[in-house]
């Protein structure tokens, strides 16, 4: 049996992610209502095998929390999920949105929905730490002018009607998940790769790390930047690179290469590119 | 006279900054106590001819916030001013720090001097929007066993007494601010230049504007990048290069070349690097 942790209550988008990365029987999805943080702490504890940790969304940017636990917990990377996120808005049986005083959710949740409360100026925007707990609270609730704003797997959870779809602002709302374990493992099918790397202060250094990867056709997709506590003005940058699978023994050479270049040096882990469609 | 404009009550850091960054005598500092974003508006209005904007500190990393609002108000950079962040406590003549029972600051001064409030289980912390604004309150009352956490500055300008200084858990805090306006300009004794681009999603196509830079010896000190909205996972990168001031004229050479391999660039402003000491 595995068990994968994901931080908020069941129908949270995590959970909907783990369900993705792991759909066959033998999983236990372990929702933890907990900061981020303390999912690598769990994961050091031995109570989970796996976890999901959002790392980037399309509207707010990077989830640089998250960057930066991947360092602090010594996290490797073993897959990506990209989900498609879809606010709507659901309410016990007999509830109407024009009767509705107040709605539950996830701050960046309500702010993606700004224009719905624009046209209802009615009702009162409570911020909670998690989707899928705002429609638990909503569901456990007797008044029916309450209402939340999460994901449809939310509503079938918490057995709540949907009252309004898609009441995002952008349809062009997507998260970035990565799936990590404190051990590694190398897929020789991957196709893609994180890193963490850091150079030195000397004009230059940083290219020179870079020209590896365009040496060695490696497509850097990502890279994202994050300070070094002790060291003003230096740091630690993340990259992701894309590569055809028969590339995979190259890359070995590529990051030895790479070695040279660099202060520090980490391969987060090899997966598979997760193929979505918008 | 020229008008700056910054965020926090007098005393704030930004404030610090734009005295540092115009010393002289002709000069109004502005304190706002709003969002960042609201001082990009103001300029807009003419309300100001410069703002101060932090852009990174080396603890908490870089104000993503303030790289938006680069973009969204087109401002320019003229210049930067790195500064130490130093959090001192300080109270009204005759408290002392044994019978303090609240200390006020803004959220991530407190978060820097946890090892303080170790020390002091019995003090509670109360968050406010600004260092200085925290002094400023705790000034204007009347009750000895508060205090604030603040820089020195504030303690001068609103006659509190330190009761202990440097409380900060790591000397190395830095952040570094941005002079920006509305109107662009050139200073030929620049060394150091800011600009903003996108490329396209085809591999190798973000290595083919960072060797640009390579080819024209620009040293690139820091990348950003911040997504794109509704073109899920595509960035804006914000990249900083320095360069010697004999080498300004090239600089357009080599921003004209980088332009046929971006889809977007902006240069943001050329300005005087900050030379500073640790």
């Amino acid at each position: 049996m595995i068990r994968v942790l994901y931080q908020g209550a069941p129908g949270a988008f995590s959970h909907i992610a783990a369900r993705a990365l792991f759909p066959e029987g033998d999983t236990v999805y372990d929702g933890r209502v907990v900061h981020f943080r303390e999912l690598g702490a769990a994961l050091k504890k031995g109570e989970g095998e796996y976890a999901v940790l959002p790392i980037e969304n399309t509207l707010a940017g990077s989830i640089y929390e998250n960057y930066d636990n991947l360092m602090e917990f010594d996290l490797h990377v073993h897959g990506e999920y990209i989900l498609r996120v879809e606010h709507h808005l659901m309410g016990k049986s007999g509830a109407r949105v024009g009767e509705l005083t107040k709605v539950y959710s996830h701050a960046k949740a309500l702010e993606q929905c700004e224009g719905f409360f624009d046209h209802h100026p009615q009702i009162e925007e409570v911020v909670m730490y998690d989707t899928a707990a705002a429609a638990q609270f909503v569901s456990n609730h007797t008044n029916t002018t309450y209402a939340a704003i999460a994901s449809r797997e939310a509503a079938d959870s918490y057995n709540l009607t949907i009252l309004e779809q898609n009441i995002e602002d952008d349809a062009q709302n997507w998260t970035r998940f990565f799936l990590v374990s404190t051990k590694a493992d190398e897929p020789p099918t991957a196709n893609k790769c994180s890193l963490i790397f850091s150079v030195s202060h000397e004009p230059g250094s940083l290219f020179a790390a870079m020209q590896v990867f365009a040496e060695h056709n490696l497509n850097m997709s990502k890279i994202e930047s994050r300070p070094i506590k002790g060291r003003p003005f230096e740091y630690y940058f993340y990259v992701d690179v894309e590569f055809d699978p028969e590339q995979y023994a190259d890359t070995h050479d590529a990051f030895a290469q790479l070695k040279k270049h660099t202060q520090y040096l980490r391969v987060l882990g090899y997966y598979k590119k997760h193929e979505y469609s918008i």
